[in-house]
């Protein structure tokens, strides 16, 4: 176990002093931890569970020998519903759109001339590290080293198939991709134009941008969506070219009903949380384009079907005694790297079983099954006939 | 307003007798609003928010004069997602099906030799107090002083339109009826066929009694089901005859479906709630009937649209400058009696505007409509065109 349970005097102190808050309140959330302490290969860190201060969840305090580092937490977006009456009300003149890529947050950074790679929730994930050194850590030490490590951080998304998180198939990466979304300079993002010449310059990649259109231009920015659409991707994140106003977000209708029929093989967690959000985007998108009569029966159709079919087919599954999970396949440098990655996922309280290794080209190949919970709920229910929800 | 924001301190100490718990504890609940005092008429309770040493949410305890009386809250009632599985497994040999009317709670005790209506959550309701007393007054007094007042309470159900809760049309009770579920004696359930004799003996209605089968008699279950799925009706609970194990409760399909293209036109409040719980009933009674091919697309279909439309047509009407609220006729006896009802509603927090007020037959017959906050936020959502749920 990586958790430091019982954070020693001068480790309140730090956090303290880097959150801005006083020493009482940082020892209160520790023992609620929802400041939690924890090492990664010799560096010890501070995890923030939640927004405190200012600081939003998943905001990380790195402890060195005499300096501290605070990386915040990667803000969230405002999503929008009726993407015509948001951009020209949001924005100031022109808009860059972005492709948002279906992946997972990732920040990176250089501490001690090593890169960490945090996740959005606050913790340097072993496996995304040691992927990204390998794939293309000379290209983001050279940036970030170049830019000034102390004060950058970068973020992007992590995508493609062998990630512990969301598997979600990219021509352009199929197995394990990175492209920055972001560059941050003392906490405040650099304007879009110039993280595609830093990023170009080191041979990182960056995000897609699909577009710069006048605020205005509602039916180019339908247009760009609507080719996503039809491609199956996820969606865009809008900006100001200078970043004078924050990002807002819009997906496709094909991610919100793809997301409620993948989200429903595991109704009982990741569906209960899928379904109203995902539902209120189509309600809103529905009255912005206007579609009635066959069009929104069509929808409807699509809908029920997604929010059924996956659910019946999970509990046929459990009833023929099959178990419910998901797989991922994982590449890592060693058995000690497997190692500490089941370690950090234990931690997590995530439920893996490890059910294939090989070697192949000197790296180990794993197969990695994620337990869901739906499983022992659904057995639950077949074996009583009765619902823990009311 | 009726609230007792400080109660005194033999407050405290009469329901920590009532409780049986520490009078610290009370005084922590009762900072906390989770014990909650008030009067109503001259009587002083408190209130459960939540459960508390084993006491349900919604108890009740009425102080006299050198007394106190507990009224249990009423327990929950586990639901069968599996009737095949449940019913067997859970009765002991036969099993008495009730009909689940679509009201509200209440349960009715004698205090000072008046009768009070208690709502599920655990107040004493003024407008179902006086429409009781009026229409079944005397038949609810003699049963309860004939059965000893003080240790027994009436649970049943109010249905009709006129009420301020759950708008429900009934041809039996179109306006406004009650239909006793059970007698409680020093908080036990007595069996259905001793709670029918003694209702019927003096003119209390009671639920209406639609079988007693054997409890592996699933066909026989099914048939009374379809019945009342096809007449539109909420659905049954199954009791054991002498009450040996707890009640369970299952729906028909009409009212799962139905209950979301209800709840969807207040998408934000009842829709969010309603939706998942919903589905999950489906989810299990497809595949308990095997529904495939078009009858699963019918379903998924009929599912999509009650998600659907009522939400866009309310997404409409606000976009049309038109407000969201539920409205409902409510009679009262005079003007200090309806002052009495909007002052309750209000502190409850519930924001209700009186739109219509005439007399008829010496009564005041008024129409009075609940603010949604679904109207606000979709009005917030259609100027800002962005979401506060992501």
């Amino acid at each position: 176990m990586t958790w430091i349970h019982s954070p020693e005097s001068w480790m309140l102190d730090v956090v303290a002093e880097a959150l801005g808050i006083d020493r009482e309140r940082v020892e209160h959330l520790a023992r609620h931890r929802t400041i939690r302490y924890r090492v990664f290969r010799g560096i010890l860190y501070a995890s923030l569970r939640r927004e405190v201060a200012g600081h939003p969840e998943g905001t990380v305090i790195v402890f060195g020998r005499g300096w501290w580092r605070l990386i915040p937490g990667y803000p969230s977006i405002q999503r929008m519903v009726l993407p015509s009456v948001a951009l020209p009300r949001h924005f100031v003149d022109k808009i860059v759109v972005e492709e948002k890529l279906n992946g997972y947050n990732v920040r990176v950074a250089l501490i001690d001339d090593r890169i960490i790679a945090v996740t959005r929730g606050g913790f340097i994930c072993p496996y995304t590290t040691s992927r990204l050194e390998r794939i293309m850590g000379n290209q983001l030490k050279d940036m970030l080293r170049e830019l000034g490590p102390e004060e950058h951080v970068a973020a992007g998304e992590v995508i493609g198939l062998e990630n512990p998180y969301t598997r979600y198939f990219y021509p352009e990466a199929p197995r394990f991709g990175y492209f920055v979304f972001d560059v941050f300079r003392e906490g405040k993002p650099l304007p879009p134009g110039w993280r595609d010449e830093v990023t170009e310059k080191h041979g990182v990649p960056h995000v897609p941008v699909l577009g710069v259109l006048d605020k205005n231009d509602i039916e180019g920015f339908k247009k760009i969506v609507e080719r996503l659409n039809q491609e199956g991707r996820e969606g865009v994140i809008v900006k100001d070219p200078e970043y004078r106003v924050p990002p807002l977000k819009y997906t496709t209708p094909a991610t919100n009903i793809g997301d409620i029929r993948y989200g429903m093989r595991f109704f009982m967690e990741e569906g209960r949380g899928f379904l109203f959000s995902r539902l209120l985007r189509e309600i809103f998108r529905v009255y912005e384009e206007g579609l009635t009569g066959p069009r929104l029966d069509a929808l409807a159709l699509e809908l029920g079907r997604a929010a059924l079919q996956p659910a019946i087919e999970t509990v046929k599954k459990v009833a023929a005694g099959d178990m419910v999970y998901e797989e991922f396949e994982l590449e890592f440098a060693s058995r000690s790297e497997l190692e500490e990655f089941m370690d950090y996922m234990q931690g997590l309280g995530v439920d893996l079983v490890l059910v294939e290794i090989r070697e192949e080209n000197g790296l180990l190949k794993t197969r990695i099954r994620k337990m869901k919970e739906t499983w022992l709920q659904v057995r639950k229910m077949l074996e009583t006939g009765l619902t823990p929800i009311d």
